[in-house]
């Protein structure tokens, strides 16, 4: 047996050599293409040519030619496909029916439920979702994009990003605290919607016709200067927005109390983050052969991947919870599965992929702020250009890391990483925290073998 | 002779292998101490003693325990010593008479005089400023500080930053272009400057009453981490704080104009930057011993310097122009030596020394991202202590390097960097660029001189 003067350097598992001592082994970052799944590396093989790289080009050429305006904020019921027949209820991530939601998703429902009138208390409001009184669709199907449990009921105001043809929407941010989007659906969390849907809305529509649309490029090009990655840190974007719109809202019944939620409120650019990136992405849906993830989404349960040569179709996996940074008094053991349409940032290629431009979102999600260069830098090996508009300045400028390719997923093993907040498994609770999670791999096999049966 | 084959290490002035190939040299950076003078390097040895280190301690305690607050903006007449004696105006820098001042500071006094109402016409103005009808004195003799031109009327509104004990003043920031403060003074400059006195003023005033005092380490340590550096890049901060008075600015008569120029103005923060940084500095002011830097100051005609050991006694040398990027059709010929107080900032340790919480301000006044990051880092071989309240997060939130000390400039022939605005040497002009400009060695070495002449 040898005791003494190993040097090891190992390229499998790291499980062989755990009982050495670490300062022995060189550890390399090695593992088998597709995750070790042979059927998928002779897919995704077969796919790496020519036809495509021309669909990829015309994927990414398609994503980057979208320049989303906020052009208004208007009922859902009025601007969003299919709000305005009967009783529905939008959801985060790919389908999922009322039975298997987790915790989170079901409060925000209940809370929707109560919002729209059809129940007079929770209870009424959870009978009424369990006996399938309320049609319950995602976002997605609908050109919707919404946080955790992204819920969207058709009285609520939307923000509606547009390229003049096509348009996006995605709800008002709530702020922190208890709120609808992590589960919540008390009294306080119902008023606040109201109030949002009489006073905040309409007040945001009026002063963005009073100032013009709001260039959603430019807007977050600017705040990745300064320190936002656009999807858990957007300070930065959301100064500068309420400090464009404050004078047309100071001139509106009640622009003081909209003022003081925009003052208090440092994530309510999130949501028009998520709006301008949806837009982007569903500008290469359906480009065939295209390899190109146009939607990265959780409900709670299922990661829901959508790559562009495939459609609307949904490719989904189990999820967990994202390991982070907890709030006092909280814990892993109280995480919800990851949840949420915002990871439609990581996307675009804002998000964790630009969390070189963000140092100090490792405050929030922990880690230091080599490894957020470090996460930037890997996310260019899964991507297929930088950003023209998304300049990252600490890495010289070079735009942030755009477009996932599955390919190149399965090539390196290397997986989109998402930052996200941290929901209480329990309806009701909240956020507990913010932190990462990786997209799980099995989502980029079963695309790539879609792709390659499509041939 | 040796005409190939050569691989030069050169340890003196570069000159004399400037006619080899670059690359077979290799230039040592290496100076004599004191900039080469033997005397100064003398008293500076003599210096170098635990007395100095004590009395440097006791100067960055009582700096870095200053904490200033925004409590209001008020007339000038009211609240800055001196200013309600007769006909008086402050300048930047240190002292300097009228015949010899600079075209960009003439004008500003030109504009100041109209403001005041004590001339009719440009012409009368400069008669009545010639004929020594005026006194002109530093800002710094009056607790305030201005940028640029740095003038200061008695009937002008400022920022009163306050300790609870003391207080520091600059003016209200008049946004880019045509501005008073690069030495313009026609009918647009003054009459703004009349809307600032009647509106603006009153407004910001009456926004901190009811928001209450704004923490400016506070406001300044959090736009560090947005890719302000609080001196020449201050839109974050611009940005937070519009974002924070706007609601109180809404209620007021005017307020929809006051929230149009804070929209407008990406530059609204820095004179609080520099009444904070000041109040900061003065604490230290007169501290027996100490070797720490407690301004820097320029008038466009000389570079003005003090420490903390010598009290309000100022150590001048003739300044120069700022290298940077220059607007179209400006270039150095066209350029002002360097000008305003606001290298206050740098003093404390933000401005050219925060340089790595910015690397977005490279575009505006030249450099790389890289050289950013090495300018901070070169920046702690002269000061004494990270700044508790300012973390630069690119550095993974090391804090910022605070307060100079002139036996380290001596002993590292490393002079502080200053970014800076950059005015047309002619009255009217305004602002033709933004760049860098080192403070010039013979301000240290006639400081150190002094400071061992009190041994």
């Amino acid at each position: 047996m040898i005791t003494d003067g190993l040097e090891v350097l190992n390229v499998g598992l790291p499980l062989i050599v755990e009982a050495l001592d670490p300062a022995t082994v060189t550890q390399l970052d090695w593992r088998p293409p597709a995750f070790g799944d042979d059927a998928a590396a002779r897919a995704a093989l077969s796919l790496a040519d020519e036809r495509t790289r021309a669909a990829n080009d015309k994927a990414m050429d398609a994503i980057h030619a979208v320049r989303p305006q906020l052009v208004g904020v208007k009922p859902a019921t009025e601007v969003v496909p299919g709000m305005a027949e009967g009783r529905i209820l939008l959801h985060a991530g790919p389908p999922i029916e009322f039975e298997r939601m987790c915790g989170p998703m079901r409060g925000a429902l209940i809370g929707a439920t109560l919002l729209e009138g059809w129940a007079d208390d929770p209870d009424g409001a959870q009978r009424l979702l369990a006996s399938g009184g309320i049609r319950l669709e995602p976002c997605h199907h609908h050109q919707a994009v919404g946080p955790m449990a992204g819920v969207l009921a058709p009285s609520m105001p939307v923000l509606v990003a547009s390229d003049g043809g096509r348009s996006a929407y995605a709800s008002l941010n709530e702020g922190l605290g208890r709120v609808l989007r992590f589960g919540a659906y008390d009294e306080e969390v119902v008023g606040r919607l109201r109030w949002m849907r009489e006073v905040l809305g309409p007040a945001i529509d009026r002063a963005v016709q009073l100032r013009g649309p709001v260039d959603t490029t430019a807007l977050f090009g600017q705040a990745l200067a300064m320190g936002d990655e656009a999807h858990n840190r957007n300070v930065a974007a959301s100064s500068l927005l309420a400090r464009r719109l404050a004078p047309a809202i100071a001139t509106l019944d009640h622009g003081v109390a909209v003022l003081e939620f925009l003052a208090a409120n440092d994530h309510f650019a999130l949501n028009l983050s998520m709006a301008g990136a949806k837009l982007s992405m569903d500008a290469a849906i359906g480009i065939p052969d295209s390899t190109i993830v146009t939607a990265m989404a959780r409900n709670g349960v299922e990661f829901g991947l959508r790559v562009a040569g495939t459609g609307e179709q949904w490719f989904t996996a189990p999820v967990g919870p994202a390991d982070g940074l907890f709030f006092p008094g909280y814990g892993i053991e109280d995480a919800n599965p990851d949840l949420g349409d915002s990871a439609i940032t990581e996307t675009l290629g804002v998000g964790g992929f630009a969390m070189a431009a963000s140092p100090a979102i490792t405050q929030f999600i922990g880690g230091t702020t080599s490894d957020a260069t470090a996460t930037t830098l890997r996310m260019r090996r899964i991507t297929t250009r930088p950003h023209p508009a998304f300049p990252l300045p600490p890495l010289n400028f070079a735009g942030t890391p755009s477009g996932i390719d599955v390919l190149k997923v399965l090539d390196t093993g290397v997986l989109p990483v998402i930052n996200t907040g941290i929901a209480h498994r329990e309806a009701g609770v909240g956020q507990i925290g913010a932190g990462i999670v990786e997209a799980p791999p099995e989502v980029f096999l079963a695309a790539v073998g879609a792709l390659a049966a499509r041939r």
